[in-house]
C-alpha cells in the first residue's frame, strides 16, 4: 500500500467532514429511540401502487429508451412538465433554462464547481442546510453566515457584510438561501424580505441560490412568489427536488437559471454523470402526466400538517419554560433554542438516554456558533410518535435543567 | 442579469470543455447516418422483459426501502454480490473496499475530487477515454499523456516520465489506465505489461486508478488477472460500471479500493448526490440474484463479437492500403489509424456526407497529437450495418486519398 494516504489527499479531501446527520442517523438506530435527527419524508406517501403500474408502462412502451444513456439536459417531457408548472405559476422559463439533475444535492455541487475557486466567498445563513454548506466548503469556498431573523436572512447584515467585503475589494460568488420554511430554521421569507435581498443583490451584482426543496409542501399562510419570480433578470438560480414531494429513491432534481448557467452546468455535469437515470425520469414524467402527482402532494400536506400540529401541541405541552421553537408554515423541520447556558450536545448524551434523537444546531451555523439550538424533523415519525418523542425531550431537559 | 458570468465562473468552468463525443452524436442523429461516433451497447441486449417482473417485485417485496433514501456506501445486496463475483475470481475484496457509485463517470469525478489540487500531474495513456482526461482536467490536474504500443500503456515510456518528474522533486497523484480492450484503442494489456506497470507504480510510490468498464466482455483469447488482483498490496482502484453489461440508463457503477480511500470517497459523494438510488440498486441486485445476469451476459458477449467480426472482414474487404485498425478481444471499439499524412477531422466531413461517423482520434490524446487516428464503435449498429458503414467509410477515405 502506498506509504500515507494523507499526503496525497486533494486539499479538499484532507478538509471534508462526514455528514454529522448521516452519522447520528447510525447512532440513532435503536429501534426503540425516537429520532427527530433525519430528513426523511413519510413512507405512507410513497405511492408503491403507483409506480408498479407505470414502471411496467415505461417498460413496455418506452423500454429501448429507458434503459440507454440519455442527454445530460434530461428527458425532454420532464423538463417540459416542470417548465409548465412554473410557467402556470407566472414564472417566466423555458426549457432552456431547466436542467434534470440527479438530485438536488448534485446541483449543490455542480454550482460550486462552476463558480467557486479556493478562498472564493459564499453568503450563506446561520444556520443553513448541511449538506449545501459542506458542498461549497469542498471546493475552498470561505463561507460568511448571516443570521437569521423572524423573516429569514437578516437583509441589514446582508448589506453590511457585501459592502466590507466591497470595501477590501472582493465579492461573494453567490448568497445562498432557503427562502421556504427553511432547513434547519423553518422559517419562511416574506415578499417584502425577497424583495430587500433581491435589491441588495443588484446592488452588489452578486448571484443568489434559492435552495427551494419544501416550496410545495406548505400547510397554512400565503404561498410566497420565488426570487427567482421577483427578481425576473436571470440572476437567481433555483434548486428544485422530487425528494420530499415525490420519492427520495429516485435522486432526482433539478436547476432553473439564466441559459447561459445551464449551459456551462450542463458542461459541468458531462464529467459527473454523463447524465441521469432516463428509466427515472420516464417514470416520474409519467407519473405527473396520470395526475398522480398533484393528488400524492395533497396527501402530503395534510399529513405532515398533522404531524406538526401534534408537534406543536407536544412543545406547548411539555416543553419548560426558556425553551424556545418556530412555528413552520410548511416544510419538515423547526429549530428549537434552548436557554442560552445550556449546550445542545450535553442534551444530546441526556436524550439519547431517554430514548430520543435530535440534530445539534452548531453543525448547521458555518461558524460553529449555536451551541443552544437543535433542529427537529417531524415529517418522518408518526403524529403519536412525534407527541411521545417531545415529552421525552422535555424529560431531558428538565434533567438538564436541574 | 449579473454583468459578466465569465468574470465570475471558476477557473475549473473556463477550461471546460462540452464533450466532443457527445457534441458529435447530435450531428449525426440524420437516420440515414450510421454512426460508429457513440459508445452505445446494443439495445438488443436490454432485459426489458426481466425489468418489468423485478421492478414490480422490488416494489411489492422492498417498495419502502427501495424509495426512501439509502446510505452513501450502496445497498448491502448489491455490494455483497459484487464482492462474492470479485471473489470467486481470486480478488481479496470484502464489502469494506467497495462503494456503488451513480455510473462509473462519478467514480471518474470522487477520484480527483479526493487526490487532485490545481497543477497536481496524472498519467494517462495516449490515447485514453475522454470522460476520464476531462474530469480529471476540470480539477486542474495536468496530464501527462504516455503512448500505447501493442500491449498497452508502453512501460518504458511510463518509467522515464516518472523518473523525469522525480529529478523535479514531483510526483504524479494516479496513473489512469483502461487494461482490457481499451477506450479507444482496443488494446488489452497482457500480464507481463500488468506486472511490469505494478513495479513501476511501486517504485515511484503511485497509485493506479484501473478502469474496467468492458472487461467481462471478452470474445477471444485468455482472461488476465485485474491489476488490483496482482498488485495485491491496496495500491490500486478499479472502477466498474453496469453500463455495458446490464444497462446504462440505470447510471450504476462502483469503486474497489483500499478501504481507506472508500471511506474518503464515501465522505465526498455525501456532498455529491447523497446517495444513489436504492430503487434501482434493489432492481440490480435481484437481477443478479435471479441469475438474469449471466445468461444476458452470454448473450451479449456472442452478439457482439458477432458485430466484430462483421467490422473487421468488412475492414479486410473494403479498406484501401496504409489504413491501419486495431483487432479487439473484446469490447465496444477498434482503432483505427490512417497514413501519416491525413487528417482525421478532414475525412469526418468526407464521411458525412457518404452517411457514416466516427469519433475523432484526437479527442482522446490530451496533448492534441492522434490527428490521422479514429475511433469506431462496433456494438450499437447491426452486424449488417457494420458491414455497410465500413464500406461507406472506406470510399470517403478512398476519396481523400485522391
Amino acid at each position: 500500500m502506498i506509504t500515507d494516504l494523507n499526503q496525497i489527499f486533494s486539499n479538499s479531501a484532507n478538509g471534508m467532514k462526514r455528514s454529522a446527520i448521516r452519522e447520528i442517523l447510525k447512532l440513532t438506530q435503536r429501534p426503540e429511540v425516537i429520532s427527530f435527527a433525519g430528513g426523511l419524508p413519510s413512507p405512507e406517501s410513497f405511492p408503491i401502487e403507483q409506480l408498479k403500474e407505470i414502471s411496467v408502462e415505461v417498460l413496455e412502451t418506452d423500454g429501448v429508451k429507458a434503459l440507454q444513456y440519455g442527454t445530460t439536459e434530461g428527458d425532454n417531457r420532464l423538463r417540459q412538465i416542470l417548465v409548465d408548472r412554473y410557467q402556470k405559476e407566472g414564472v417566466n422559463v423555458n426549457c432552456n433554462n431547466l436542467i434534470i439533475t440527479t438530485s438536488s444535492q448534485q446541483g449543490l455541487d455542480l454550482i460550486p464547481k462552476i463558480f467557486v475557486n479556493p478562498a472564493d466567498k459564499v453568503i450563506c445563513g446561520l444556520p443553513s442546510y448541511l449538506g449545501g454548506i459542506q458542498s461549497f466548503a469542498n471546493y475552498g469556498a470561505e463561507l460568511i453566515g448571516i443570521k437569521l431573523d423572524e423573516k429569514g436572512m437578516n437583509s441589514q447584515l446582508l448589506e453590511k457584510a457585501l459592502a466590507e467585503l466591497k470595501a477590501k475589494g472582493e465579492k461573494p460568488k453567490f448568497i445562498y438561501t432557503i427562502p421556504d420554511f427553511q432547513n434547519p430554521a423553518g422559517i419562511t421569507m416574506p415578499e417584502s424580505r425577497r424583495l430587500e435581498i433581491i435589491e441588495i443583490a443588484h446592488k452588489y451584482d452578486v448571484l443568489i441560490v434559492e435552495d427551494s426543496p419544501y416550496r410545495e409542501i406548505r400547510f397554512n399562510g400565503k404561498p410566497q412568489r420565488t426570487i427567482y419570480e421577483l427578481d425576473g433578470t436571470g440572476q437567481v438560480i433555483i434548486l428544485g427536488t422530487m425528494s420530499k414531494i415525490f420519492v427520495p429513491g429516485f435522486r432526482l432534481g433539478w436547476i432553473v437559471a439564466h441559459e447561459d448557467i445551464i449551459d456551462k452546468i450542463v458542461t459541468a455535469k458531462q464529467s459527473t454523470d454523463l447524465c441521469t437515470s432516463a428509466f427515472l425520469q420516464k417514470i416520474t414524467a409519467r407519473y405527473f402526466e396520470k395526475g398522480y402527482f398533484d393528488k400524492n402532494l395533497q396527501f402530503i400536506i395534510s399529513s405532515y400538517r398533522e404531524k406538526r400540529d401534534a408537534m406543536l401541541a407536544a412543545f406547548r405541552k411539555y416543553m419548560p419554560e426558556g425553551v424556545k421553537w418556530t412555528e413552520p408554515e410548511g416544510g419538515l423541520f423547526l429549530f428549537m433554542t434552548l436557554p442560552e447556558y445550556m449546550d445542545a450536545e450535553e442534551l444530546f448524551k441526556i436524550a439519547i438516554q431517554e430514548n430520543v434523537a435530535f440534530v445539534l444546531g452548531t453543525v448547521f451555523h458555518c461558524d460553529g456558533s449555536g451551541k443552544n439550538t437543535l433542529r427537529m424533523n417531524f415529517s418522518y415519525m408518526s403524529k403519536e410518535m412525534n407527541e411521545e418523542g417531545v415529552k421525552r425531550l422535555a424529560t431531558a431537559i428538565r434533567k438538564m435543567m436541574r
